[in-house]
């Protein structure tokens, strides 16, 4: 009998694991707690930016303009955390390649390649993106990195 | 000597009226604190949104969508938000018109004819928009009007 | 014999225009003097507006927007003056159109069937458009013939 | 009894600005001395351009394209002016930056990398930009540059 009862309760979670197939994803109180992680680290440094925070599937889930940012971040922002979620890599990786000749990838859909957008995964799976600008790339890459730490 | 001075206490407004050709903007803050009250709206009544807060040329300062809301309307939320400080006016108004037969303007440039955004004013200079979606258009409006009486 | 000559050096000229297959349009200097007058209508009836001035080809060759015009206007004054250009017909005739159950032309490229977008003609060739946007489309229809009075 | 009237004098203002949260913008009056000065410019030496004065938002104010310019131009004046306005720096600056390597910033949302866009401001505040197209980008950015002189 106990063996049975044993059995079952490892069985069970299998079962259920093997009905429910899930996948992680990014919830909105998490999407603030990045964004005021980032936004923190901003502040700490006197800079002033724009914190977009995406989906899995490239959609704003939270958006943030610091006063007297200059407007074209709006979209900037965006386009980076797009670029990194629809890629699963860092818009630096684009950059790299840009900057060591490969323009070619200027063209490619949605590749921007410029440092700020970083890629946020749980369990290995895309779960959306972080997206900065408003100073240098480098530096919006710093708020990117001091966001997702507060995963 | 009285008399002077009530004199002053009306001029000297005047003046930097007419010096500095200024006018009201809206900030982060006043943009979040719009938000939470209309996200409170939103979960007393059970409701999920997007809520989206621009500027007065149309610019996002503010985005925020809850768990589990269509992602369709991240960019609707924007786009009645656009329409009412486009027209300086609730998109409200837009959707009566189609309603009562003034199809027209279907195809007016950013005219959005559906209830739930609003612009925002501050001594009568539009200064951004409220728009939200997610649930009904009337629902969408409560929750934008709700939002508005936090400024 | 020279009288001949003189006389065939004045007159083969003439006949050269007559035959350089020519086409009127419009320059800056009459899209100015048609807005200045479409702005002194609007100024008379106190309204805030648009004016745009398209040319033959529906591409802008002046455009002047009032203070405290709504921003949507902007985009409004271009699409009527372009649909206007693009149909030589008044947008009042679509809008009608619609008004009276046409509703299938909501669909028509660059068909704008709101009152305010007037075709300017000379010599029976539409050689540009006046487009006009910020009080009702009645009231920008007015401003739209005052301003094609000058020409 | 002076003394007070001095110290209505300086407290009155400052009050005004802390309820008032407010911004310089650009008028219609301005954006037309702006044109007139960059067209003067244009004609002393004998070039003809589009010029575009945009507000703090990133729309039109005023634009006029001189007789026989291309009619490409109409809209890259425009994109330039924006780009200066959304980022709040010469368009120059992003044409040295792409000429010097940095082709990265290519796909930047509204960067365009070509001279003849500058940004407006008064009292820090970017309150517009102009846009010059129609000769050769150096051109263009001298135009713009007398322009801003007239403000």
């Amino acid at each position: 009998m106990k063996k049975l009862i044993l059995s079952l309760l490892i069985i069970i979670p299998l079962i259920s694991i093997a009905q429910a197939q899930v996948q992680p994803y990014l919830n909105l109180e998490e999407a603030m707690r990045i964004a005021d992680a980032a936004e923190e680290k901003a502040r700490q440094e006197n800079w002033n930016v724009v914190i977009a925070i995406l989906d899995g599937g490239g959609h704003l889930i939270y958006l943030r303009r610091m006063d007297g940012v200059q407007i074209g971040s709006v979209e900037v922002a965006q386009a980076k955390g797009k670029s990194a979620v629809y890629f699963k890599r860092p818009t630096k990786v684009f950059e790299d390649l840009v900057k060591s000749g490969g323009t070619h990838i200027l063209s490619l859909p949605n590749a921007i390649p410029v440092e700020g957008g970083l890629p946020i995964f749980k369990d290995g799976v895309c779960v959306g993106a972080i997206g900065i600008s408003g100073v240098t790339s480098a530096q919006d890459g710093l708020i990117a990195e001091a966001g997702l730490k507060a995963l």
